[in-house]
């Protein structure tokens, strides 16, 4: 038995009917919507790139998770463990990206602890919960998603994989990139309206392809995506037509932090129309369809490649 | 500046308004209150100790907070750093501790990310969040004292530290201690009691002449406490027999776990029959008078040792 399957073992039982699965993190629980993501140096973020984009990544990726719940965040717990030869100019920049993103997000404090490491090597440690009213229309769950549903999703992807190449000098530094992996931008305006249109949504944090497939595997179906259609950044664009496993490693490599939803045929025009107004890109990708629960992604080509239990998308990029 | 000045300066104008200040970690927001506590091996526990009790004392650290708010725990989630080396034993004991504790206490998990460590040396590190609704009395202050009050406490003071100092060799062994200092029981069946009769509470983290002080300084009063009333464990009053400074060790070392209240005289005598009823031990160490906000403790000899802002007490006892 691996770790992962050990540790649900374990998990499973312990959960809250009803509040775990909501997203991978997120809960609803007494009428609030609770996440919570631990990010380390060196697995999640890098603290070389700057330890106020450090901070402003973990907000981030928990606003991320409430925004593909139908949450507004409202508020947040911090945790940090300093790395024991932390200096001030370290924790002064840690704070002003804080500061700067509590303002950009209209976020409260409602506690905190931090501590340091021991060890030499311990590194930065972030742990944020935050926590949301969920819109009027009820939170978003990754398993709502019905047969004849259009997968949309917000955005650009591939520029945050762009970024972290381009960070780990495998391809010409690329400043949108780099901007796009250190501070995602969820769609935060487009809660409500995905919150009101929407069966089902997920962050797109391990990837597209493996997120797409979180939804099918937890709704059952199978969301059918169209490869031309799936709105690339013009730079994810070019890389692209270098080769598919060029376009594979764009929609596998995850940190776009943008939301795939499935939408009822009813509901695209008025989801448009309200993403029209937030002014967040809209794009639809590919419909749900009845099958074995997975992604199938079609080529120009008419080829189509499966993802799914048996098929699994790259996923989550670690750090070499 | 140091470190903590530097972190309080940044972080205060984030909090929201009324919510930070409950206590330190938790905090009362639309209508539940939240704690969050993030341990790490080394610093909070030790790994070689046994990686169950580890999940249990991040969950009863939690636990011991809300009961110190006058909240009932009810659900919480879960974040882990495992160490790059860790085993599959110890994954599986790690998790039979927290769901040994789960079923003890009620608990319902709401989420939970499980990471590993990149860095040879980077310690297991756990995050708990935990949420609960307030007694209906409302949510207990550790700025509510007034003048007049009684000081309880709950429990017996004393035996966590003799566990530590015996785990870390300075002392002969003692089974009770070592149990005490790894697995503390906050008093949870007194919550709604404490809600009810109490002006402010805090639990003992820190150590009962830190934690009186942080009372006292919140509301602006003198905590009088008298040595002898303090309700030492058995082993504890033998070992405080030795000297002064003994008894100081004890009263300064923290990781009691027990709650600290401050309690109109009417109400002492409910208080302690509610006790009587949780089976609680409960005792009347002090009272709160006028005077610059500390704590006062006053020996059989009747000298008075002044603790607070220029006199703080040892606190929290790091690893050597």
């Amino acid at each position: 038995m691996d770790e992962f399957s050990l540790i649900d073992r374990y998990l499973a039982p312990l959960a809250i009917e009803g509040a775990v699965g909501l997203q991978d993190d997120a809960a609803l629980f007494e009428g609030m919507i609770i996440t919570k993501d631990l990010l380390v140096d060196g697995v999640h973020f890098r603290s070389c790139d700057g330890w106020g984009a450090a901070a402003q990544k973990a907000l981030r990726v928990n606003i991320s998770d409430l925004v593909a719940c139908g949450a507004r965040p409202a508020a947040f717990a911090l945790g940090v463990v300093w790395p024991k030869a932390v200096t001030e100019e370290e924790i002064a920049a840690f704070m002003e990206g804080l500061s700067a993103d509590c303002a950009r997000y209209g976020l409260g404090l409602i506690g905190g602890d931090t501590t340091r490491h021991r060890a030499d090597s311990g590194p930065l440690t972030i742990s944020v919960t935050m926590v949301g009213p969920p819109a009027p229309e009820g939170p978003l769950r990754r398993s709502g998603a019905q047969v004849g549903d259009v997968v949309m999703v917000t955005g650009t992807i591939g520029e945050a994989v762009l970024g972290l190449k381009s960070l780990l000098g495998e391809i010409a530094p690329t400043s949108e990139g780099v901007e796009a992996y250190l501070r995602p931008r969820p769609p935060i305006d487009l809660v409500d309206a995905l919150a009101r249109y929407a069966h089902a949504a997920i962050d797109i944090s391990d990837g597209l392809l493996a997120d797409a497939t979180h939804i099918a595997e937890a709704s059952g179906v199978v969301l059918g995506l169209d490869a031309a259609a799936i709105p690339l950044s013009p730079s994810a664009r070019a890389y692209a037509e270098d080769s598919g496993d060029a376009l594979l490693s764009l929609l596998g490599g995850g940190d776009d932090y943008q939301v795939i939803a499935t939408v009822p045929q009813d509901n695209v025009d008025p989801l448009r129309a309200a993403a029209a107004t937030a002014q967040v890109p809209l794009t639809s990708i590919g419909e749900v369809r009845e099958g074995a629960a997975g992604t199938v992604l079609r080529g120009g080509d008419g080829k189509e490649i499966a993802f799914g239990a048996d098929h699994s998308p790259a996923g989550f990029r670690h750090f070499p």
